[in-house]
């Protein structure tokens, strides 16, 4: 309950974190097991962006940015700020000038679950960010919060040092040590995917190549050939 | 009440189909009488892409795309998957694996009440979406759905073999039957607002063009020239 | 309470307008005192476009666009029509034609607290547009409302003549009479602004620029090496 | 897409009516088959009433009762009105002169798409309301719409002469002819939770009675006696 | 910009205030011309109140009630507290304690575009309040914010010294001066509804008693026997 | 990531978990340094009721309550049910039988992030419940999903054991072993409330219980009489 920053937190290695981010964020989930997806609301501010990075974890006053500012210094190149509220707000908690001082330390980008702001100049300084909202609204710099604590952001749990995978489909959080198990289960998935992409590319049915007939027809899904058949029935 | 897949549909001529796709949503939806319009919240993942096709409707347990699978078999070339839950979800129910189905078959594109995940592969790929949500959230192929029965989509009646017209303004989905009329009053609206659009690019007011003034001043609108001469009367 | 059209309005100096243009919302706002915002509902249609102008405002009855038409007369070159409604509404309020009649007046841009349609059109034509929504819904041009009067735009009070700012953060709507004290306090703070972001650039932290190190510790902010550290504590 | 009145529906017997309102709305959209229900935004005004009639369906323009009032003169005695807007509104379409109407013909409730007002009046009066809002927003009488015509409210297609449901839990619409078999199900699924009810009331698991733990096994789920036994499998 | 506690209001007369209090919000809204209403999102924690009285505005930062404290102080007896926030909130701003500061000095309510809390302690005390949200949400007394300036509240613009009503539909705020006025049409109003409340009891329709039959013949609506009658025309 | 049942659970004393239950949702917050609390769209369906107890975890698939089942085994007599899904529902996953099958059990009631149903029986048998939605939607018993697992739940994380307390205000959730030492600082809070009690009631300002007058004038808030002052300075 005691406001701390946490220096030091363990990372995986960067080249599950690779990986990760080349995967993207739905075969990461699916091959975790359908897990670590944050709400539907939190989006990108920019489109075509695939990055992954270690969870440095954020938990902020709403409409107070001060935590952000301490959070910079712990941040190491590659990771992502994860950057919460302790209720929910869509203030522009975050800028260009925090964009500047980031990338300075070579954070790769920010997820928030709140505003920010300077959305155009985020997008031309490459600085990628998924946020709940664009707003212009100043804070303050006046209230405690935590870094590199668990957290909660659009309703996940977030550890600091889980593996953050973002891309225009939203964002999903891993953990830190289930994160090479989970890349190898990508690349199952992946291959997996390979085939059967060639398959539907070539015309077959997924009715077939998943054997869902039996399923179907197990479920009682009839088979009509025309709407007039079913007052026939 | 009971599941169905209905193999077969009539659909609208090629030729009215296509006029339909040129004219767009908006003039479509007003020479229809104001009908047909898909909810706001419906939006395309993509911008600039305008398309028209039959409805293949597909009706889904929330978190289950097995239906989809089943739908993929029943669609000709050019029709338009138009895919609703029995509750609310957001899941991402459909992706590039799915979309590369539908390309082999001619599909011109996707309407859902629901998420769509692959964004970004899906952009690439140039298969058109309109969709309620972008989520990851891996779904299953578990529950009994219907194809091609009446579907409420978006708080719209959607039948099967309607024509979908999909753009950047949204959807609109119109009855079969009424297409070639609907599709000579395009032609008709579009004459006319040809003729307004010059008028306007010229300088005449709305006000005269249609003749707006005689209503303002019957429902009491009174001009005044300055804010002044408000507190005066 | 009667309707009415105010012919008239003053407006800020051209040059303070464009200054504040330069400035943008999220800076205008910050040097204004933190007043202004439109709320986070109202968004661009287009991305990279930044305009200020004058306020001509509008209030219509939802789905009905006859007041904007009446607008059109009064609206001068540099002006930023600003409409809203009297309940709560997404339909498609806007569209090519208006726009058409405003362009050829020289009308800077539209932002509207319900929804616009022709969206692609009007991005092509480049007339910018902040909304609610974009939605074909069609609507009629039968009920009384103002032009010119005060009014609540997106839970911001807007006088005509105030300084509209819009750019992708969203919209910020600024008296007349301080707009020129306004623009010279951003003068101020983008100077100011500009040394700081030399110094994050070059690595400096926040917590130092800003001195923020002494009111953390104020705040009982703690510092821990180590996540292990606090359950020792 | 004319405006019609239809006079005259068909409607359920007043037994089967009768029947489903003692059913009440969960039991009936189970026993129908999971079919039927509106959307969780309508709610009740009132606690612990419970009504089921025939739907008088009627199609409003968003602000404008004008057609409610066309649809109280073929509402027969225990028919329940059902009305939803062709864009949505919360506007107060609805208050207790219409009530006091509707009472006089022996109308059983309403179920609306949109708002109402005199919220403690119509309570006061014992006229049920399920609505979207209660918002005292004024409305017109102006534009044309339908009753009586099949409509989409709250997402759920409705057709006139349907059996609408209504209680705490919100609102269900059946089929007319399928209504007699659905309340014998209802009866069937009634008599059979008795006895499970019994059961649960004794202290039996459902997982027992349902017959679960097999599946749970199927499914993988795997029990623990605590926590830590976790990190030690 | 700067912030500001202006002691002294003026206010109606109480005779107007409890006229108006009588009249209710809707009634009110109505004879006022369909102005004042607040959004439908403002509701009621109890049922069954109904007060007016002069509107006391109070600005804060959002999570902060330390204006609410300033507040107090300038209430007079019969007053109505109406808070709002400069960003959107729902934090539990006010609960108890400042309902019993208020009670001791005469307030008759709250309305809040924000949360409150101690719900069950605030009716059972009778202190009457209209808010956004219930939510225990912790809140400090640290940002300054202004005492009777005009604010925005619920999309609604309120001076300082507006008359207040508020009940089970919600809340209306209506201008000072304009307030005897708009009691003299509510009791005109009163006086003509009930008139057409008898006729509706006794069966009479709305259709013949506002006279729309001719309306609904101008605006196309055509009547039919039944549903069968539409095809075969 | 693999599904689990934990049989047994580590609970705060019951004479703890009584006396955070007498606390209530506002000062067990409070005391705890602002914690704990679920988002504001977690609401109760009966009105007065405040319980607490140990939470019972259950994290289910949307739409199926299979693990529901699963968890009333594990239930012991005090316990509250907490319930989240993998995905955004409001489908109803919980009616009178399972709370018949709770109460057999002596749980103390249900707080869930979806939808319940049958509202009104639940009222009347007396078995509280916290919920986003009260929806009649059916669900099925399919997916597997895990009990007393770590969850998030309307955005708050909730450990199995953790005290929950629950009443109009919303849901609070504690950790156990902090318990005991917030109850103290609950007990120390309420008699620092009797103490400001007393002086609010007897007409003392809270600007001078807690000395707020010099944070006023720090904050630069400037007294004046009248509105008409502000224009003279």
């Amino acid at each position: 309950m005691a406001h701390v920053v946490v220096r030091h937190i363990d990372r995986a290695s960067q080249d599950v974190i690779d990986g990760l981010a080349r995967a993207g964020v739905a075969t990461a989930h699916e091959a975790a097991g359908r897990i670590g997806l944050l709400g539907p609301q939190i989006r990108p501010i920019q489109q075509g962006t695939r990055i992954a990075g270690s969870a440095v974890t954020v938990s902020c006053h709403p409409g107070d940015n001060l935590m952000i500012h301490a959070a910079v210094e712990v941040v190491e190149p590659g990771d992502i700020l994860v950057v919460t509220t302790t209720s929910r707000s869509t203030d522009g908690m975050f800028g260009e000038l925090l964009a500047t001082s980031l990338l300075a330390r070579g954070c790769a980008g920010l997820v928030i679950d709140a505003g920010v702001r300077d959305a155009a100049e985020l997008r031309e300084m490459g600085f990628p960010v998924w946020s709940r909202a664009v707003h212009a609204q100043g804070t303050v710099k006046a209230s405690p919060g935590s870094v590199n604590v668990t957290v909660t952001c659009a309703n996940q749990i977030v550890h600091a040092g889980d593996v953050v995978i973002a891309d225009d489909d939203g964002v999903c959080v891993l953990p830190r040590l289930a994160a090479p198990a989970i890349l190898a289960a990508c690349h199952a998935r992946e291959a997996r995917e390979a085939g059967v992409r060639e398959q539907l590319r070539a015309g077959k049915l997924g009715l077939d190549i998943y054997s869902l007939r039996p399923l179907l027809d197990r479920l009682g899904v009839r088979y009509v050939d025309r709407a007039e058949d079913l007052a026939a029935n």
